[in-house]
């Protein structure tokens, strides 16, 4: 469905030369020259501009919230959609201050919310099944939620974002997130699993034992992503999912957020491997389970802030780094024409 | 000399109770949560407002570069700072994409710039003694330096700058805030002695050396903080202390970059204690010592970007973090205002 082509290296050794002539000692700049390399690979060695980032937020409403695997009642997923729509967020306030366009899509929240222009319409149902006891969704919804995302992706990139993020609301979704990293990375609930927003010892126990359930219910159409992301996804992470795609298929640079974007992630990567070469991580979260899907991945976050919020907080505070890459490597003076020998 | 005040804890519950009524799960937002703690207490608990964020950049020549412990010769320290006039170093960049006022001060490079009208003139000499043989500089010299930091960060309060960051240029300064540190903490120069920009293990073993020839040297001037800046001090380091100490004073925030500004803040808090109290630390920086340091100082920088630079790149990268914890505690939403229930 998605044609992602692996990111060339054919520029490496030109981009390589470029950061090491800048004024400074060899790999001084630590973490943020692997960024450049990153940006210039993908937005093309000369000059290359972060132009309009923009931050996705997907909201989706879990089946399994009414088990009681938050610290929230699942009521509060529409009451932050609401706060986002009013610009109330962590996140409204760190994309307003980065610079960031912010959107958010309803992908199937519970209660749904009307009158609101604002809030883009992508539902796929009124929550996920509960997926200790059914299926989240049908093979019909991931497609759909694809192509939605894919849309949206698409829009943006027409009006000039080559930088994206996502982020994301849905309570119950770290049990979404940790069942789907379960059955892709093959690995026990027990490793995946962690206190999402901060539940207690025996709600911690009780979301490990649902997951178990939800592994071993749906363990016949775990062999495949889609199946992984119908029997387990959330709708939020379907389209999230869908988005990273897209935005890889278009040669986007994709800024991957916490435990549920990571999640996507993985579930982006398993259905076109190349679109890791678009990412770019932003967060490493406390979430147990997070260091696990990075060491898959490969990947080293930028910033380690202990943050456990989602929306795509992580995300957004983690654009100013990326311009930060973009313009050391345009603009920084070389060795050369400053006469300096180090 | 300097009278720096203990910030009140008057307003701590006030300002946790704020952080706590926000619209997002207890301790959410991690480090950002403790930042907003640090921003309210010291610029008061409402609505406090970063303003004209400010990085001065000290530059300074080391009489020890002359004996090999650095990548580069002691001219690269005013190649650099014409490279900071001129706005072509990474510290211009990551300033002017912050929106950070930055400016460039001479505490003492060894060859002298002229008809370079933006360029600070706060010079104490052409570069220091060679710690290894002989002091630094004079006590007197000490004084000065602090006399004139203090009148260049009173004139930036004056233009209504309240967070304040310092950066660095000094071939060799690395071995001065080294033997600082080993002198202030008690520590052994291999503790404390690291590869700066990137020298090999030879030039390491031989710049331990001379750490050590200099605690040795001096020992018998280290037992008061003063001793140890004339003994062992760079002129930058000198005015980054007497600058972090006025910045105190004044009741500002004060940035502090990798390992050089550490030590400038050890010496400010050996001098004044509560100068801590005004202190938010940038960046982890990959020099040995640097740890032990923060330990010390009971510091969790916000980044560990592995970068190596000095300039005050690590603070200039950190300054949109701390504007994302006044925002956040000035204008997120409380749970009350948006009748949610979590």
């Amino acid at each position: 469905m998605f044609e992602v082509t692996e990111v060339s290296s054919e520029f490496d050794a030109k981009i390589q030369q470029k950061i090491d002539a800048k004024t400074k000692p060899l790999g001084a700049l630590g973490a943020l020259e692997t960024l450049a390399m990153t940006i210039a690979r993908v937005l093309g060695p000369d000059e290359p501009q972060i132009t309009n980032p923009t931050l996705l937020v997907f909201a989706g409403d879990h089946g399994i919230a009414a088990s009681g695997v938050s610290i929230a009642p699942r009521e509060v997923t529409t009451q932050m959609v609401m706060n986002f729509l009013k610009g109330g967020a962590a996140i409204n306030l760190f994309c307003a201050q980065g610079g960031i366009t912010m959107e958010v899509i309803d992908c199937g929240i519970a209660q749904e919310i009307h009158d609101q222009p604002k809030l883009i319409n992508h539902r796929l149902g009124a929550g996920t099944g509960a997926i200790h006891r059914e299926p989240a969704m049908t093979l019909g919804a991931v497609k759909q939620g694809f192509a939605m995302a894919r849309e949206r992706v698409t829009l943006h990139h027409s009006r000039g974002c080559n930088l994206i993020a996502f982020g994301e609301m849905g309570i119950g979704n770290t049990s979404s997130a940790a069942a789907i990293m379960a059955a892709l990375m093959g690995r026990e609930a027990a490793e995946c699993v962690g206190r999402g927003t901060g539940i207690d010892a025996a709600t911690l126990a009780r979301k490990q034992l649902l997951v178990e359930q939800a592994l071993h219910l749906h363990r016949e159409q775990l062999d495949n992503p889609y199946g992984v992301l119908a029997c387990l996804g959330g709708f939020e992470i379907v389209q999230m999912t869908g988005a990273i795609l897209a935005a890889a298929e278009l040669k986007m640079l994709v800024l991957i957020d916490g435990f549920i974007a990571t999640a996507a992630a993985l579930a982006a990567v398993t259905i076109a491997p190349h679109a890791r070469d678009y990412m770019i991580f932003a967060h490493e979260s406390g979430e147990r389970g997070h260091r696990l899907m990075l060491e898959h991945l490969d990947a080293q976050p930028l910033l380690s802030l202990g943050m456990r919020l989602g929306e795509g907080t992580g995300a957004a505070l983690a654009v100013p780094l990326v311009q930060a890459a973009a313009k050391f490597y345009n603009e920084m003076a070389s060795l050369e024409e400053m006469g300096i020998s180090i």
